[in-house]
This record gives structure tokens, sequence and C-alpha cells, in this order.
């Protein structure tokens, strides 16, 4: 009696190319029916679910270029259909859902179906200081970020993509990043949304700073300690989702710099998650190859791109869909009556 | 008065994303408006054109691993929909036309709207003997791929990706690449469709004695007397239809080994016309790297797909839709009330 892989290994071998022509795609499609548990897999209602939160050092314009008021700006143009993400979602017919983590902004009274509330409060606190939650919120927004990804998972969703938003969030991955990975914050930290090189040096001497006051080494096998010090609403609502998705047994398609940080932490709560991960694209964040690298990792896509908003992973669904659906539609040697090598 | 070009480049970066951020994908979006001159572009008609030919050579199954015969029964599958080209077209929606430039076998009285017959004999003759097609039929085909691509644009198709299938031809691209970019015949020979390690010394080595027979470094700069001697009829009409698609001024989307091949000599005609091309991916077939650095291209994919088909072309078109999608419908800081830098 073959195994699973084996029937998947054989099926695709048998397809009318020649042996492993389709590359990476073969591998995502032999992924997928392991995901699921079939030589029949399909990806159904795919969603991308956009974090977003706002970060109590961007106050201070110390590690970002735009004024934190972006954040919300950036969630009203998600909900107006005008951000990239938007635009991608409509072209591959994503589901997307826009997730308010803890933006520092009410939205209260917006009707949008897209739109989630699960605010945990209006920003972290500025971390240089103290920390940038409490534990009891850490774990609050890891349990919200859960049970968003359950309501999806009912709607029949089996592939899903997360995506995020907040001014300063590059500087909170980069430090779970360092931390999670051992790597210095100088390799862990780029220009997010454009730093140039003096504001880079500024970001890493703060991050330094950050890293040696709350003494991260100690607290790198315990996700809850590290957001709450460096973490956002946002990464840990995001490490909940995760944890929900691989346990759904979805397939997670993951996206660029933040979104990666927050699999390193849900990894610490689930060593087998990668099992479910398809990672879209590398990042052009400086530490994302890295960071790829780490998770041992081989992105779809390298488009350069560097926006966050889970617009990779948008991209990178359609391929996987390609790769179900060579495994599902494509003739045999013996169907199609072509010779074999 | 801005010229076409600063007009592209403000709108692209007034989009509500940090500068450059998408990446390769402003690259493209520049790329289409400028091939099409207009703020505003769009793809319109997408198609897909594979092109298969027989290669003489074949049938001493010196140089290939699979019989001469795959390349009619890969047709037929092409035309019963259960190749991957079919899979990937049906799920981008792309046209598909299959067309006979010169498969050893007859496909009268098919009846099937993609599949075109333009056949000019029953497969090439041995170019280790003699040369593979009278310049006459050179001619022919490249004239042949020019009525094709014009019959195509008639439907309003702006876009277009060329493939090819063809046992053997592996061997005629390598012979046209290493006579073009002077690099020598074992950089520019890979495995095709699965030769062992012992199969591709033997294809080097005789493809090398091909290029002393007809002293190919004399004729680097005739393309006509290069396909007559070592094409194909496939590669030869995909030259043609190359060179039409630029007339046409479509957005020409460059698939593997074998295409670029072609488009190698389409360049010696039309020295502009990589202005029109958007390279699709990097084939996993050895020397396909070194064709594209010798183009100084940049692929979108790279995934180690080496299937020809125009497999690569079919899964980069989506990413040049989502290029224009964004420049056509994304928001800018100023619609949008987003503060920029």
């Amino acid at each position: 009696m073959k195994s699973l892989q084996e029937q998947l290994e054989y099926i695709i071998n048998h397809k009318t190319k020649p042996l492993g022509a389709l590359g990476r795609l073969e591998e995502i499609a032999l992924q997928v029916g392991l995901i699921q548990q079939t030589v029949h897999p399909s990806i159904e209602h795919p969603h991308i679910v956009v974090f977003a939160g706002d970060h109590g050092i961007a106050a201070t314009g110390l590690v970002n270029s735009y004024p934190q008021s972006v954040t919300a700006q950036m969630v009203f143009n998600f909900i107006n259909g005008g951000a990239t993400i938007n635009v991608f979602c409509k072209q591959y017919n994503l589901q997307l859902k826009v997730v308010d983590a803890g933006v520092n902004c009410d939205f209260n009274g917006i009707e949008c179906p897209a739109f989630i509330n699960a605010k945990i409060a209006n920003g972290t606190k500025n971390y240089t200081e103290t920390n940038a939650m409490s534990e009891q919120e850490a774990i609050l927004a890891i349990e919200k970020g859960k049970q968003i990804v359950i309501q999806i998972a009912r709607t029949g969703c089996n592939c899903i993509g997360f995506g995020e938003m907040g001014i300063g969030n590059t500087s909170s991955a980069s430090l779970i990043m360092s931390a999670i990975t051992k790597l210095s914050v100088e390799a862990c930290t780029g220009r997010g949304a454009g730093a140039n090189d003096v504001q880079l040096q500024t970001k890493i001497k703060k991050l330094q700073q950050v890293y040696t006051f709350h003494e991260l080494q100690h607290h790198a096998h315990n996700p809850i300690q590290l957001l709450s010090k460096v973490g956002g609403f946002e990464i840990a609502m995001l490490t909940g989702a995760y944890i929900q998705a691989a346990h759904e047994n979805m397939v997670i398609v993951v996206d660029g710099f933040i979104s990666t940080a927050a699999l390193l932490a849900a990894k610490i709560f689930n060593s087998h998650i990668l099992e479910n991960c398809v990672f879209a694209h590398t990042s052009g964040e400086k530490g994302h190859e890295q960071m790829l690298a780490y998770l041992n990792a081989r992105p779809l896509l390298n488009l350069g791109m560097r926006l966050g908003e889970g617009t990779g992973s948008a991209l990178a669904i359609p391929l996987i869909q390609s790769a179900v659906n060579f495994l599902n539609e494509m003739a045999s040697f013996e169907s199609a009556g072509v010779s074999s090598v």
C-alpha cells in the first residue's frame, strides 16, 4: 500500500510533462495534498486578513518616516477599496478582511463587511520606556487572532494569507527577529517604509538600546513576554491567527517581514506549523531573507516588494492554485496516449 | 509639459504605498504604459501561442530522451485540453492557440478552434548531415509566424506569450544561442526534457560537431542562414511572431529557453524589440540564465520550471495584469486622504 506522499508523487510524475519540469509548483502540489490528506486537494474561499495596529514608539518619530496617523488612514483606504491589497484581492477573487487590532483611532460606526473590530487598545505603549503591552493584553490579542480565524474557517476557507499595517511595525518585527534568531539587531533592521541612511542608523541605535533595556535575550523562548515587551497588537494577533490556521489545517500563505516575524513567535507555540506554510515572497525589507533562511523557507516570488498588507501572499495564491490545478486537471501519459521516457 | 514617462512615474509614486514598495511591478506598470503610450494601459485578450515542430536530429536519438513522436502526441494533448498550458490558460482566462509549424504528423481533419495549420514540412532535416531547412523555408516560416500574429491582433489582443513544443528543440536553441552570444556550445547546452549525465555529454559533443560542420560562427548575424542550418520550423515561426508582435505594439511575454533563443534571432531583425518584452521566468534549463544575462533581462518568476509550452508566460501574465491594475485602480495619497512623507 502506497503512502499518500508516494501516491501524490506518482500522480505528479505521470502527468504529461518531463519529470520535475514544473519545478516549485510540483513541491507545492505535494505539500497541499499532504496538508489536506488527499490526492485531490482544492483551494476553497481563500482569504487575506490584514491586521492593523499602532505602535507607541512611532509617536516619537525615531524609527519611522511616515506619521503614526497613516495607520488609521490606511485602514480607511482598505475599507474604501483604494489600497494595493484591495486591487489584488479583487483581481484574484480573494476575500479580504481588515482587522483593527489596536489602531489609534475610533472606528465605531464603520459599516463594512470586510472590517473586524478586535481592538485591544489605541496603540501600544512606547517600548523605549516601558512594556509595549501587558502580558494579559498579549494573551488577549493572540486569543482574538485565533477567534477571527475560527470565524473565517466556518465560511469554508482552507487557504489564508495574513497581512499587516502599522506605522513603526518593522521595528517591532526586527526586535522579535533578533531575539528569536540570535542575529544582531543591526542585521535584523531595515529601512521600513523608507528610512534614509541617517534615519536607518538612528533606528538601529534606538532598537539596540531597546533590546538591552528589555534584556530580550532572556525572553526568546517566551513569546508572550516577548510580545508584551516589544510587540504590536497586530503582531500578537497575527501570532494567534497563525496558530489557529494551522489548527484548522489551512494552507497558510506567509507574506513579508512583519508577518514572518509573527510566524517566528507562532512557531514557538507549534513547532510543526511550517508544514502548513507556503512562503509567498522575499520582501525587499532587509532582514527578511535571513528570516527566511532561519526557517529554511523558499518563497515563490521575489519581486522586490516591501509593502506588507498581505500583498505578496495575494500574488502567490494564484500560483498555489496553479499547482493544485495541474495536479487535478492535467492528463497523464497513459490517459493522453503520450509516450513516456 | 511632463513626458509620458514622468507622468507615469508621478502616478506610480503617488499611489498609497511607500516609494518603490511594489518593486518589479512598478517597473512593469511603467513599461506597459510606455508600450501603449498612455497613463491608462490595459491588457486586452491575452493569448498564448504554442508553435510545434519536429526536428530531424530527434530521430537519431542522440540529443533527446523522449521519442520524436511525442511532439505530435503533445499537440493532440493540447487540442484535447490535457497539457499544463491548457490548465494554466483556463485558470487565467488566456486564449490558447496551437500551431503546427512542422510536426511529423498529419493533422488534416482536426476541427478545433485553437488549432492552426501552418505546416512547412513534416519536420526538419537532420542537421548533423545537411541544412535543417532551406532558406526559402526559413523565410516562409517567419512569414507564417507574422501572419498568425496579425490574425490574433485583429481580435483585439495586445498581450501575447509564445510557447513551443518539439522533441529535440533545446538542441536547436543551444546552437542558435551559441552562435549569437559567442558562448561555448557546452555553456549553452542543458538536459532538455531529461538527459542524464552520459546523454548530456553525448549531446554536447554532437552539438559541437554540428557547430563546426555548419561553421555557425560565420552566420551569427544572418538569422535566415542560422535558422536554415540548425533551426526548427517552430523556432523560425516564433521568430516571425516576435517581430510582428512588436510591430503590432503588443506586450510580449517571453517564456523559456527555446522561446528566448528565437527572440535572439528576432532581435537581429528589430534591435528595439526588447522594449516590448516582459521576461516571464528563469527556466531550469541550463543556459537560460546566461541567455537572459546576454539580453539584460530580469524575469518575474524563478520557479525552477523547464517545460516550455508557454507555461512560464501564462503564470507571468497575471502579474503584468496586477501591475496594470494597481496603476489604474489604486488610490493616490491625495484621493485617499493619506499623509505622504
